[in-house]
């Protein structure tokens, strides 16, 4: 069982016009709503290839009713926590001429009680995985942004209570909640490089991976984008490359790189194969039209294909 | 008691971004959501009159009850009759640099069963009203846009049925509706110069209000922007010309000017009458920043100052 948090859930609307044009009235052609937030995305890729997860969603007013109505119509479990004010709306303006315009509301102020009915989700969800599953697959996912204005510490005690399980845990979030996230020992961050760069303060990678795991990270996985991916021990470096000639959409590759480094975690693999199961599954993201859906075929394919590079730091 | 059919109410979104620009990331740094549609605007102006009113709102999903509970927030008495599908949003995004830009929802398809409850709405609102008011004084409103898709003559059992108890109708509506709304015999039909010309194909105004006549409109009342008001009977056309100097956000100036128009004859005005005060009132929403209010004091001495030129037609 995968306890997937996602702090700062959405719905995302997509709107097509004809054409984006600033300052006119447009006719929206057609509507998609969809429920998101990465953790979201991680979960649905998760489920799809057969694990089982849980997902807790702090949700608020009747956009956060739609989102738990939503999870609950793609068959993801989950435990939906009120939280006051609407949960956040994403709207992306799509034409056939120019980039995707994406509005983001800011989400709403979750105040502290809030967030400690959220831990206790987690540590429900937690129990529950340890109890079904004594195999120590269990594993927990803290991915996505928190809240505006939200003390990059709520995530602390998530991932604490899952290291004291015995869960893996593996964190996609950014900002002070990623060093919150090393400091309270996730077994992987998974920052992207800007995002390791900025939390951390280190233009050079290798450095800001370090200082993670001085802080008390297991590994620090960081994805390159067309550059591939790499995890970072002590003393090590393993790197694959992107899987080459992959065109499409690139939205929620990176959740899907994250669920498929979890599920290979989860079951066992080593870091090397997890490592490339991420790769392969970021790739097969890319096939798919939307965001949370992966090409099942083209991901186990591309696991096979890719090699593994390993440097000694 | 005025009873407002709102054929096609919203969530009408405001986002507020620093700078519009196509193909980018706009971080949202406020949201508003108000309950939108013609015709909640129009009840908003007559409720805050002192007028008692009551909304029939086809509504649908999770934004549905968002604008219902967002209605009773605001102390309208309305009938919500539930449709599938969600009531449409509208999102406008605002900076300080660029006019507005606008993205409407098509909103829900309608079927015609849901189209029947609404029906069944509207007669028992207008029953209750005629029943509570023994002086004539009910009327019926029927504001803004039907869902696409929607034939026109739904509006046609709603109105004949206000004709048959002796309430006044006052239609805002467009398009092949608002011929629909003339052969029903609707007491005022009101549209704006463009749509008199677009539903009629009279580039003449008055050729286009003596179609509607023709058709069995009593008395047709064309908005002319700044142009000010016009009332065409059979015989003769009123005119009112807008309230001189007056700026700020036109955004439900129309709306406010059914109010007044509606207010005004369901209080036993002459047309003059009550195309002044139409007049005033939708120049009183001018002043103030958000449709569906007016500035009451303006819009009463608005009233006494304006002047009705009558020419024989």
């Amino acid at each position: 069982m995968i306890v997937v948090v996602t702090p700062n859930p959405a719905v995302d609307v997509t709107y097509r016009v004809d054409e984006q044009r600033i300052g006119t009235t447009q006719r929206v052609r057609s509507v998609e709503r969809r429920p998101g937030g990465k953790g979201l995305n991680v979960a649905r890729v998760l489920a799809a290839e057969g694990a089982p997860t849980h997902s807790v969603l702090p949700l608020g007013g009747t956009s956060g009713t739609w989102v738990a109505d939503a999870v609950s119509a793609l068959g993801l479990p989950s435990t939906a926590v009120p939280v006051p004010g609407e949960t956040r709306t994403t709207v992306t303006v799509v034409d056939d001429l120019a980039h995707p315009t994406m509005f983001g509301e800011p989400g709403p102020t979750v105040p502290a009680a809030a967030w400690h009915l959220v831990d206790e989700a987690v540590r429900t969800a937690l129990d529950e995985a340890v109890h079904a599953a004594r195999d120590r697959s269990t594993a927990l996912v803290v991915s996505g942004s928190l809240p505006a204005g939200t003390p990059p510490d709520v995530v602390t005690p998530w991932i604490t209570d899952a290291v004291a399980t015995g869960a893996l845990v593996v964190a996609d979030v950014s900002g002070p909640a990623l060093l919150a996230a090393a400091d309270a020992g996730a077994t992987v961050c998974k920052p992207n490089r800007e995002e390791l760069a900025e939390a951390t303060g280190c233009a050079d990678e290798r450095d800001g991976a370090l200082e993670l795991l001085r802080r008390g990270a297991g590994t620090v996985v960081v994805s390159r984008g067309s550059e591939g991916i790499a995890a970072h021990t002590a003393d090590a470096v393993l790197e694959v490359p992107a899987v080459p000639g992959v065109t499409g959409n690139p939205t929620g590759a990176g959740d899907a790189a994250t669920a498929g480094l979890v599920l290979a975690m989860s079951r066992g693999a080593d870091l090397a194969t997890a490592l490339r199961t991420a790769a392969a599954f970021g790739a097969a993201a890319v096939l798919r039209p939307v965001a949370g859906e992966i090409d099942h075929h083209a991901a186990h394919r591309f696991t096979t294909d890719l090699e593994t590079s390993r440097s000694h730091a």
